[in-house]
């Protein structure tokens, strides 16, 4: 019998395969002291699902379960855990581990730790066991990647926060964004939708921009103050040198990526971040789009346990919703669902739910 | 005959002649309440000379004088003029305008100004004349980018500053260097040497970076706190993620030029920014090597009048020095040092001098 406490989840085999989905039974790693059992509810379907089952961000650890934005009840803690109590409603992101010790854990940044493990996909130091992602029965997550959802946040409207939430919302406050600032979203899709929100809740000018005016009327539902369209001639013209902060959600950095029309809106040494994971395309700057403003070219990567928690709050006392559509977890839902995300065929997240109906209440 | 004042200086005639200086007349634009007449002294070279007149910038206004590091007499100053008295020793460096009226402008963002021009081969809009650079007899500046040169600071060693110097600074000190800070300077050249000087005169933790061990000892001298050569292997490892900031002079984006090298050295949002002007490289960024320190990447223009009185004013308190080699002016000695200046043949900048020679004391 094998050493390993076992859990269920739906597993890819292969890149070839990667929209075939196989209930299975996995290793979960040994419980630590730190640990936190969590019996899953429901979990956000992120296209880093897809880069990762396709093989478009290289190598992995097949057979795989991926999903990293999951929502359950902690069931049972660690010795230790002192920032979840059992039977609280908590979420995991895509982070799992890093040292806590380093420089940048010490200084919430511990997404930039150098120790840090992904919730799928990552091989555990100690013992070998691959993690495992949220379309399974449970996952085994150390507390400080175990954050408490508030009360006012439906679950299945709370999962796609945990990382695509985080991913538009530490940029955003790390970068100023609030009253007297004009922030644009580039990308009105499972990001950028949230980009809108945050940076609206947040209170800075919000723009949303987009290829055409189809998700304009969204935008502005989302709280755009103002929308532009790329394919509109001359649309960033009036608006040049006007924006303290471009938050850019783009996938593809190749053909029909107009990065200096994007670097014209900055305002001196205004940001445009990506956060945007483009698989292969490079971004080719022209050192002359960087000289009219002195502006700054970046990327940023997930937010801290710290950001978390202050999203979830602000997104409680504000009543942000994500706009989501939920599908019932099946092998062949999961199946269907990650072929729309390829196709950007949702308005603006899927969650996969009713997971009592798979592994029980 | 002509409407306009005539000044002298040393022009050349077209990019196939780009090494071929001659000694004219010129026009000089109207005299404004706000102008003042600048008798030249000496005049530092540039590289941005030769990216002008080798057409490497593109197209430019011929016959042309360049030259935009300055130092000379103020010999009359327009009736409105208060920064400026007649009689004190001033500088001018590579811009000559801005509206002074923009939001750019009144915060000290001058160099980013829309309407901006250069201290050579622009147009004057009123007037049409073409701004003619600082191999001249004089020349006819706004106070606002004339700047009082502090006793303490031999003209000869002032004028490089002007462009080099400023260039140089202005990145460090918007980018917090300092007390606590470590900084490197990629390129030990013109731009570089003024990179070190003045992040150890600023208290920062200043390392030299250069592609061999040839000018360490230079640096060493210069105040380097430390010293990397690319060249060496995995020279970077040691240093990952520890610095703030990244200020680099390279001239060529191209082949050899190793960005994830210089952008894994920098901490959680730390900064690359370019003072280099490559003329035609474009920069390719990977997207991954943004992700693991969220690092920014940016370009710097010139610096404010501000910061330019406050560059003097350390230069004098802490004693900097620029390396530079005088060379007296003459038609032949401008053809040889723009040749030498172009295959990097200088340790670290000249300064063309001697010039009651020429046009009379």
């Amino acid at each position: 019998m094998s050493k390993f406490d076992k859990f269920q989840g739906f597993q890819v085999d292969s890149p070839e395969t990667w929209n075939q989905f196989h209930l299975r039974e996995f290793d979960a790693k040994p419980f630590g002291d730190y640990d936190v059992d969590i019996k899953i509810e429901c979990c956000g379907v992120c296209s880093s699902d897809i880069h990762t089952i396709n093989g478009g961000w290289g190598d992995q650890h097949f057979p795989l379960t991926v999903g990293h934005e999951i929502v359950g009840r902690a069931l049972r803690v660690g010795p230790k855990v002192t920032l979840v109590k059992e039977g609280q409603r908590v979420g995991v992101g895509a982070q799992s581990y890093s040292c806590l010790d380093c420089r940048q854990c010490k200084n919430d940044n511990e997404t930039y730790c150098a120790k840090q493990l992904d919730t799928y996909g990552a091989v555990w130091p100690d013992s070998g066991v691959v993690s495992q992602g949220g379309y399974s029965s449970q996952v085994r997550t150390h507390e400080h990647w175990v954050f408490p959802i508030p009360d006012a946040i439906p679950s299945y409207l709370a999962a796609p926060m945990l990382c695509a939430g985080i991913s538009a919302y530490s940029p955003l406050v790390r970068n100023g964004a609030g009253p007297g600032k004009k922030v644009a979203i580039v990308g009105i899709g499972g990001l950028g939708h949230y980009g809108v929100m945050y940076a609206k809740a947040l209170g800075a000018e919000t723009w949303a921009i987009s290829r055409t005016h189809s998700k304009e009327e969204d935008a502005m539902k989302m709280g755009a103050d103002g929308f532009l369209a790329t394919s509109d001639k001359d649309w960033n013209e009036p608006h040049k040198m006007t924006f303290d902060l471009v938050i850019s959600t783009a996938n593809n950095f190749g053909q029909g990526f107009d990065l200096s029309a994007y670097l014209s809106l900055l305002d001196v040494h205004g940001k445009w971040i990506s956060i945007g994971f483009p698989e292969e395309s490079t971004l080719q700057v022209k050192p002359q789009d960087l000289n009219p403003n002195g502006c700054l070219i970046g990327a940023s990567h997930l937010g801290s346990r710290k950001e978390m928690l202050e999203m979830f709050k602000l997104v409680a006392e504000k009543g942000v919703k994500s706009w989501v559509e939920t599908v019932p977890l099946s092998a062949d839902n999961l199946s269907k669902t990650v072929q729309r995300l390829h196709k950007n065929d949702v308005r603006y997240r899927f969650t996969m739910v009713d997971y009592d109906k798979v592994f029980g209440a």
